[in-house]
């Protein structure tokens, strides 16, 4: 677990308006909400939730997750796992291929320990390369039979990670088998893209597509008569198809936690449960000048992959537009003819665009209970896997 | 200073294939030819170089520079000047408006620690409220008089902060000089759009305009009768300028040291040295499917503000082309007829399109002598003012 320093501890306590700039700051209250809304969701549907701890890196968070049903996590890279795992958290699944010896031995040394405390180490796999070496890892450390679960992971639009669908995902499967440490766990079947498309009928055409992708290879694995323990997917944008299509046994949303700009740039579906903004950058005005004020809060405090912060609950007539002012500024213009500027010094609050690299950004998350505005600073998480990327 | 996991420092001495992906590596004689080339490059124009920290947020590599001749360093951030404080860095220009009060207090015990150690601390300001904030928490901190150095920034075309240039300046001279513990130190100009101009003409006709402000801003001060000890300014796209103007006492380049993507697709003046790519993102093939690879840099390990990263030193015939995969891929697909792609597990070396917002997703920088593919670790530099927002 990493650290909280004394300057940050001394937060605690203490009102939200003490916290200083830039920092991203959690509204406990609407996360709650956004997690129970998904416990309740998933239950409704009858599919696990295995929400993807790549948003926010954080033990302490993911172990909420869990108490409130989560099955487990998801992580993309096993130095995130580590940490997690360091942090108590026990039943892991690393959504993504590794292939290379030095981090498959760390997979292998890392099933072995969460089994031996209990706890459940999965992973992804596309090549037969991948399977030997994770076979391989697993030898070497002298893991026990089915010391780990393997995910075959199938393309289903993406055209990222993943073999194709049908008999390649069958021939990987064998393979898997063919290895005694390596227990065949199922399909890993997550289209990314799909999650980002603005209408919900896009949406819902797209999971149908991947529905079609995942069924047909689930019909060579009936005649290849293998057993598919699990297909899992899924994230914020896509869920409702997924958990409706009876062929989900997890769902993998990670964002729904803290909601992002882009998310919420989406049409709602209407059976999604309504998932709050929970996430902020806290910035101040730091210099005011000619028809523009600067924030203290850049693109090293926000991602922009997804675009631009929004700014948040400010009333029509001081409506700002935000301007990418590089690394450390943000660069205020009024939005319309009132020509309302914020003052110097004063606070605002960004909605990130993208929350899972925003919070990579940062090393603590501040959770504030009661109100960004009016509320006290509650308690400090540490991400954990922050900067986790091999 | 921050601390190197072992796993980390157990690297130096092996050779650089050993370096996990994905990885932040130097290569420390192309660095190293950056720093001598910037020295020669300020010596014969009689210019003092201040390079920015902000890139590398290193306290080791700032010393670095010291000793090639670096007359200090530039920092945005309170915490950034702290964490290189911290390292043993004694001469620091935070060239950023800092406004609130609990930083500002933080600003007065820096002064004052570094001045105790014979160093001196910098900063800028562009309005009345900050310079009267600054007074006062240097008071509270019963700082001696002049204990800091305090340069208005004057808005020479980037219309992010600075006030106007001409008389609104004057008059922040003359606050700053009614407050004891202040020392006014000069100006700063800096426009960092036109380090990016792609042009040559373009980057010199944009600092003609900047000279023109800063020229009328000198009569001002002439006028006034007050003046001016000096002023700066100066990345590395414009640099050459600004030397060459006999009006700039200090440079502030900070990208020469590593070399971008984006700084790399300026027109090359003649004037300006010429800097090599210094810095790499080592990336590893973990996954090839139907007509493309994908590897395991995402944007989580490159910053991709000012464009995607570029694929280093490939012959022709293995062209590719990187799309963006997200946050923890990349996908490549061939950029020509050849079809070429790289095999899984395969090496790549990514040149970042923005170094500084990439050296802040990382924790370390891995220094490699003797080049990226048959050299060995030498070094390893904690990025000390890494998250540094505050």
């Amino acid at each position: 677990m990493k650290s909280i320093p004394e300057s940050l501890r001394a937060l605690v306590g203490q009102a939200a308006r003490r916290i200083d700039t830039p920092a991203l700051v959690i509204d406990l209250d609407a996360m709650e909400r956004n997690i129970e809304r998904m416990a309740r969701f998933a239950q409704q549907h009858g599919v696990l939730w295995r929400p993807h701890a790549k948003l926010h890196k954080s033990a302490h968070i993911a172990l909420l997750l869990e108490q409130a049903g989560a099955c487990g996590h998801c992580v993309q890279k096993v130095a995130e796992a580590e940490a997690l795992a360091e942090g108590g958290v026990n039943n892991l699944f690393i959504s993504n291929e590794i292939v290379s010896p030095a981090k498959l031995e760390r997979v292998a040394r890392l099933a072995k320990a969460l089994h031996g405390r209990g706890g459940r180490l999965a992973i992804a796999v596309d090549s037969e390369q991948g399977i030997a070496r994770l076979a391989q890892a697993l030898q070497d450390v002298h893991a026990n039979r089915g010391a780990i679960d393997v995910l075959v992971e199938i393309n289903v639009g993406q055209n990222r990670c993943g073999v194709e669908p049908g008999t390649a995902a069958v021939e990987l499967a064998r393979a898997i088998q063919a290895q005694p440490r390596l227990h065949f766990a199922g399909l890993q079947a997550y289209h990314g893209g799909a999650q980002h498309l603005r209408k919900a009928s896009e949406r819902r055409e797209a999971i149908a597509q991947v529905l079609k992708l995942v069924n047909r290879t689930r019909h060579e694995f009936d005649v290849a008569g293998i057993a598919l323990p699990l297909i899992t997917g899924a994230g914020t944008g896509t869920m409702v198809n997924e958990a409706a299509s009876g062929v989900y046994g997890e769902i993998q949303p990670g964002s729904f936690l803290f909601m992002d700009a882009d998310y919420a740039a989406n049409e709602h579906d209407p059976a999604q449960p309504v998932f709050e903004h929970a996430l902020y950058v806290k910035t101040q005005v730091m210099s005011v000048g000619q028809g523009r004020a600067v924030c203290d809060a850049g693109h090293k405090a926000h991602a922009i992959d997804s675009g631009l912060p929004r700014l948040h609950a400010l009333p029509p007539e001081q409506a700002l537009r935000f301007e990418n002012g590089g690394d450390e500024h943000g660069v205020l213009h009024p939005a319309n003819a009132s020509g309302w500027l914020p003052a110097l010094g004063e606070t605002l609050w960004l909605i990130p665009g993208h929350c899972d690299p925003t919070v990579n950004l940062h090393d603590h998350l501040i959770g504030v209970r009661g109100g960004r505005l009016k509320g006290v600073v509650e308690r400090i998480f540490t991400v954990d896997g922050r900067g986790a990327l091999t």
